[in-house]
């Protein structure tokens, strides 16, 4: 066994537990808490295996839940930035850079690097797999936002227009997938003034 | 688009939020809170992708990543049976099967059939896969556990001979990082005495 290997593979899982500390704005399915990036990430890795089917591109599967059960990982150093939070998301790159430095820096170098590269592709979402992990990435907090009435909608005032911006790209991973987020998630809610014009 | 398979695979999804519940008796690394079934799931996952090299045989990377993902789904209905609780696991078996039954019969019948006989395979403990999920399933709480101080030991004043029990398999997924284990989790905590002899 390479000693040096195992240590820092070991001391990257143990620093990941981090992630199960940081908060994201969606609320859980009964309203009573938010969730945090390692619930999400679960969730997602679950849906790309059962929705892998409505990729508009044949996706590696594999590939797509490593690329979601790790992208957030930079968010222990450089915390949630709320998709409709502009001041913040203007130094969310850079704090993010820095993470994945330090963060992914503690695995051996072949490991590291993979990971870096993966969190990368889904950040430039330029293939298929990562085109796929950010429609995931969007869809699966908005189905917890319409379960729960569009709470966390109505908490932060959220318009139409945000939600359509922000899931410009939704449909380049699955056509099919915003197709139905549109008709069962986003118009209902709209129509219910949960979500405003 | 199939209406009715979709609307079958959401309502799974929606389902397994709960597991976010789904309280354990592992604190996190901080020793402040204890873990949820989807972050240990989550945690396992990314372990999965790291450590699979160290697997004593070949393994499937995304099949054993998709076993650990859903195969705590059935505590759901059945609840969390700690590892050295003698009573609750008379009847663990029994209560797992009924919500095996109800929570993957949500999904479409390919996919439920599918993935309940993944966890049936993960129970069984009988496929390469299975052996190195399971070692992942042991450890991971052994590692947090170490990581505070054996606070969960402790307070559950467990002793050696429960936790060589518990593991008697672990060693079949993977001989090298049971080895790890023993020597960096285990045998300084009992030399601590946060594990009783």
């Amino acid at each position: 066994m390479d000693q040096e290997r195992i240590e820092k593979q070991f001391s990257f899982i143990r620093e990941i537990d981090r992630e199960k500390l940081i908060g994201r704005q969606t609320y859980l399915s009964d309203g009573k808490r938010k969730e945090n990036d390692a619930e999400h990430a679960w969730h997602m890795a679950v849906m790309t295996i059962l929705l892998s089917e409505y990729a508009n591109e044949r996706i590696d599967v594999l590939k797509t839940v490593t690329m979601l059960l790790i992208h957030d990982i930079v968010e222990i150093d450089a915390g949630d930035t709320y998709a409709y939070d502009e001041e913040a998301k203007k130094t969310q790159k850079d704090r993010e850079r820095k993470a994945a430095e330090r963060i992914y820096g503690l695995l051996p170098s072949d490991q590291g690097e993979r990971l870096k590269a993966l969190w990368e592709e889904f950040e430039a979402c330029e293939t298929p797999e990562a085109r796929f992990a950010r429609c995931m990435d969007n869809l699966q907090p908005m189905m917890l936002n319409a379960a729960t009435d569009g709470k966390a909608w109505v908490e932060h005032q959220v318009e139409l227009s945000q939600i359509l911006g922000r899931n410009r790209n939704t449909h380049a991973g699955s056509e099919e997938l915003w197709e139905y987020a549109r008709k069962n998630w986003i118009d209902p809610n709209v129509e219910k003034g949960r979500i405003r014009e």
